[in-house]
C-alpha cells in the first residue's frame, strides 16, 4: 500500500491565512516538494536533509491521527507542505468526507491531481519573482481544470516587494474570476527567532497602503495570524 | 428630504475584522445608537455629546463622497455606526448598486429594515453581557427576516471573558445556520493611546486556546486588524 510523506500533523488550531483564516483546523503538513523558495518558511517540509523526519504513514494512520487530534468533531483539514499535490490524497478525503470532515488544500499550482475537484477549497499560490521559482501557467491551468467546480478555488499571492507586487497585479489580471488574496512575505523565517509584532502591523501596512493607493479594490490583504500568535514556532 | 446623520466617511481602507476582513472598503459611520455598550469603541458616533460633530448629509452628498474616495471604482461600503439601522440606507444602496458598488452593514440586530434585504453581507452583531446591553431576540429575528435570501448574513460575537463566551454558544446554538465570527474584546479604546500589538496577540491566544480547547470549530476567530494596523486611531 502506498505510503504518505508526512512531515506533521497538528492542531487543532485556526488557519492563519488567506480564505479560511480564522478557521478551526487540523493541519497535515506532508514532505517533499518541488519549489525551492528562497524565503520557504517550511523548509522542514521542503528540503530533503530533513527526509528523515518525515514519516511514511498510511491513509488509515493519518485519518486516525486527525480523528484523534479532533475528537473526532468535524472540522476543516488543511492539506499543506511542501506541496501535498506530490502525493494522493483521494483516499483520505474519501474517509474524512463519510464522516463530515471538510478538505482545505494549498498547493503552489505547479501539478494537477484528479483529487482536487474533491476538496472544499482549493488556494492556488503561484510563487513571485522574489521566491526564485518561475510559475508554469500550462501547469496552474491544468490545476484550475482539474479542480473544476469542485472545490471554492482561489487564489494567494505572497508579496515581499515592489516587483512581487506588480506581478500579482499581472496574475490577477490573469485570473479575473479567481478571488484573490494578498499577503505581506515573512522576511524572518527562523523558527527559533522571535517575530516582532510591530513588524508584522508594518509590513501589513505598506501592503493595504499600496492596494488602496492605486484604488487595487478586488483582493483582500491579509496577515498571518500564525506568525502573529506564535512567531514561527512549529506545530501550531 | 431626510437627512443622513454621519459621523464619518473614510477609505479607502481594508475591513479589520469579521466576514470581509481583509477587504478595501470605504466606511460610513452613522451617527446615533440605540445601545451604549460599556466598552464602546465608537463613541464618537454613539454618544449624543458629539452629535454637533455628525453631519446633517443628503444621499446624494453621501453617495458623492463616497465616489470621490474610491475614485468611482466600484468597493465594498461598509455601513457602521452607531447602529445604521436606525437610518433609511435604501436610497444610498439604490444609488451605489446601479455603478456596480456593493454594500455591508453591521448592526447589533436591534432595529430591523426593508434595506436589509438590498445589502450584500449584513453582519449582525448580538452583544454579550460585559457590555451592559441585553439582547432582544425577538428584534434579532425581525433582522433576520427582514434580510430574508438577499444578502449573506453572518453573526459576529465580540468576547471579553469566560461569561461572554458561555453566552456566544448558547447565541450559536440559537443560530446554527449562521456563520459565526468571535472576536477578542478591545479593552484599550481611547483613541490617544498607542496599542500594544502583544496584548492584541496574547487576547486573540486566549480566545483560540479556548475554542480549540472546547472541541468548538464551527467559528472563525479573528482579531481587529485595524488596531494592530492603528491602534484607536480614528478614520482608518
Amino acid at each position: 500500500m502506498t505510503r504518505l510523506r508526512i512531515a506533521e500533523i497538528f492542531g487543532p488550531t485556526i488557519q492563519g491565512e488567506g480564505a479560511l483564516i480564522g478557521e478551526p483546523t487540523v493541519f497535515v503538513r506532508t514532505g517533499g516538494c518541488d519549489y525551492r523558495c528562497s524565503w520557504c518558511d517550511s523548509l522542514h517540509a521542503v528540503d530533503t536533509a530533513y527526509r528523515h523526519d518525515w514519516a511514511a504513514m498510511t491513509t488509515d494512520a493519518v485519518w486516525s491521527r486527525v480523528r484523534g487530534l479532533s475528537g473526532g468533531r468535524p472540522l476543516t483539514v488543511s492539506l499543506s507542505g511542501g506541496n501535498p499535490a506530490i502525493q494522493d490524497f483521494a483516499p483520505l478525503i474519501a474517509l474524512g468526507r463519510t464522516e463530515g470532515y471538510r478538505f482545505a488544500c494549498e498547493t503552489q499550482g505547479s501539478i494537477a491531481k484528479p483529487w482536487f475537484s474533491e476538496l472544499d477549497t482549493l488556494v492556488l499560490s503561484p510563487k513571485p519573482p522574489s521566491s526564485g521559482e518561475t510559475v508554469d501557467w500550462a501547469a496552474f491551468d491544468a490545476c484550475l481544470l482539474a479542480a473544476g467546480n469542485g472545490p471554492k478555488t482561489v487564489m494567494k499571492i505572497v508579496i515581499f516587494d515592489e516587483r512581487d507586487y506588480a506581478w500579482a497585479r499581472a496574475a490577477a489580471d490573469r485570473y479575473p474570476a479567481l478571488p484573490l488574496y494578498l499577503q505581506p512575505g515573512n522576511e524572518t523565517v527562523d523558527p527559533t527567532q522571535p517575530v516582532d509584532p510591530q513588524t508584522l502591523s508594518d509590513r501589513l501596512l505598506w501592503l493595504v497602503e499600496k492596494v488602496t493607493a492605486d484604488g487595487w479594490f478586488t483582493p483582500r490583504v491579509l496577515p498571518q495570524l500564525h506568525v502573529l500568535l506564535w512567531g514561527n514556532k512549529r506545530g501550531v
